[in-house]
């Protein structure tokens, strides 16, 4: 816990810590991840100019929107990244073993929105708002973590800055763009083709998706049950808070959303709170917005996290299985999130931990560059 | 544990238990779980001359399904229920509070659906294969409990006849049939004009429905911050397993689907077991059918659910937050449970205890009745 104590910060409006790289690729343009980086990068003022979107080599030569206008799709290839400052890996793990190495050879520096390098004890695992101290002038390679890890952990940071965390079960509601546009298409015509009475045909995930919720698409290891996902969720969370021993008990569930993740989270605090005490740390946390109106029912949705960089933070309230103590102290809340999968679970996470690497880039003085 | 060590079962095939009952009426046959109710009364071989269908004065004289021919609708008044012997109450609290003294002086028993006397200590609140054994030859109001309690500890049960249970934590995913047939029809509504790029409007919920989850939709409190679906798991868990320091820690939650709610589980054991035995005394339990298939990925599934009469139990697991002793030895462990919320979760049980009843009738000598 004293490892991070370092005041949480967001990136801010100006995003001056951008400015540090004069040129910025996003290498899985036509992906879901790849199209929010370039639409981020453009929405916080990063010019047509300085921006060069890679694909495959199937998809080089066609276009993808960047601002109000269009980029040219150039193909990533190890050898694509000379004069790129900034590269934002947003493809598959293989894609990221294969053109990291020599991207880093050639001057840029990586963040990597793969599972690649996240237990890689070299590479730093990075929520600026959690440990952004990590991230020096010396980072070359950074990995953003898996999305549901990020938005769980974000809503709990300020309860353990507060109070610590020793156990947390959650149960995600999780949008289906964290398997990719495709899998986003496969929603939408699954729709379309119940309202004209068609079958539904699922090609992306095994099971159909409209009108269904399923366990988490991610292989099962035989032995003991978990999916690759809850095993992220697990690894990524204790390097993440650097505490190897934290207990979590993830189940990961695929619904049928579009591109916000909703978790349920069951935590189990370092000592007792009250419900007031708990409440005033999360509303006083970064990147969180409280929705919990009880009296109208106005709680945390995917549809209003969606295109939001806060995760939303509801349903606020003491564990009724848990023992109360006097003046209302316990040790366990419950809660629910909602937070945009593309967003702060993958394309924003990515860009605020560059614009981050930016300013401490930029704080150095000029010699020491 | 000892009170309801009576061995489980459920009503078979035959339903010989309905036989007891000449005239069957449905209250509320306009409405999801009364047409649920119609259409298992018929499947179980009740013939149409033995089925009556009451329903509220505006739906009087219209006609519903009833097995291959139809039953016409009379109103549901207090003095409605002359001749009729078996009375199944699936509308609202105050109807059913409306209606059952008077059905009761008339000498029908009794099957009410709604909440309305779940927690009335004179009335047993059955799931027949765990706490079958309160019915008797006496018994003539019986209480049906909400659904996702049913689906929950009918899961458990096995669980806990085997080893204890000490704490639940349980996040439902839940189907909008438990809002009823206008639920039904606005998701269905919202899929048709998201494919006809209209505007969707909620009316039935305050969030949309199509590509959303929202928290329960029933009234949160102001105190405590539990909503009514969470109260009811909490009070009818402890009185259907007569457990009143159960420890439960409930998140309800609304997903888009339409007819089976999922239910993701943390059970503490009253004792360690292995995941072998765990399994074991699941695939040993009634009413309950183990799709859990780590190799292909087959899980329990919302979809898979519907329609069916077993409840399907899956992603069976040690926890991985929890301490593994020797062995492979623990007392906490995850599921991933989906089950019919108008069969199991509503309609199904009230008929499996309206044939258990009809048994314990005909069980007796003659002369006794």
């Amino acid at each position: 816990m004293t490892r991070y104590a370092v005041e949480a910060r967001t990136t801010g409006d100006g995003s001056r810590g951008l400015d540090a790289f004069a040129t910025i690729g996003v290498v899985g343009a036509t992906g879901a991840v790849g199209a929010e980086a370039l639409a981020i990068l453009a929405e916080r003022g990063v010019h047509r100019d300085r921006a060069r979107a890679f694909g495959s080599a199937r998809s080089a030569g066609s276009t993808v929107r960047f601002g109000d206008g269009t980029l040219e799709i150039e193909e990533a290839r190890p050898e694509s990244f000379g004069g790129v400052d900034l590269v934002l890996l947003c493809a598959s793990s293989e894609v990221s073993r294969a053109l990291t190495p020599r991207a880093i050879e050639a001057g840029a520096r990586v963040i990597d929105n793969s599972s690649a390098f996240r237990q890689d004890p070299d590479v730093p695992l990075v929520v600026p708002e959690i440990n952004g101290a990590l991230l020096t002038r010396e980072t070359r390679l950074v990995a953003n973590p898996n999305c549901s890890t990020i938005i769980l952990l974000l809503a709990l940071e300020p309860l353990r800055r507060a109070f610590g965390v020793r156990e947390i079960v959650v149960s995600t509601y999780q949008a289906v763009s964290g398997a990719g546009a495709k899998a986003m298409a496969e929603l939408a015509a699954q729709a379309e083709a119940f309202a004209s009475e068609k079958a539904i045909e699922p090609q992306v995930f095994r099971e159909p998706c409209l009108f269904n919720v399923f366990s988490h698409n991610s292989p099962v290891d035989s032995g003991d049950g978990l999916n690759d996902e809850e095993r992220k969720i697990i690894a990524e969370s204790r390097r993440i808070w650097d505490d190897p021993g934290l207990a979590i008990s993830p189940t990961c569930i695929r619904v049928p959303t579009m591109r916000a993740h909703g978790e349920s989270i069951r935590v189990t605090l370092g000592r007792t709170a009250t419900e007031a005490e708990v409440r005033r740390a999360i509303e006083g946390g970064t990147g969180l917005s409280v929705v919990d109106d009880r009296c109208s029912g106005d709680f945390p949705t995917p549809l209003k996290a969606s295109g939001r960089d806060e995760v939303l933070v509801g349903r606020i309230r003491p564990d009724p299985g848990a023992a109360i103590g006097r003046e209302g102290h316990t040790d366990r809340f419950l809660l629910w999130v909602c937070g945009d999968q593309l967003r702060k679970g993958a394309a924003l996470n990515a860009i605020q931990i560059a614009d981050r690497l930016g300013e401490v880039t930029t704080w150095a003085s000029p010699g020491e560059i």
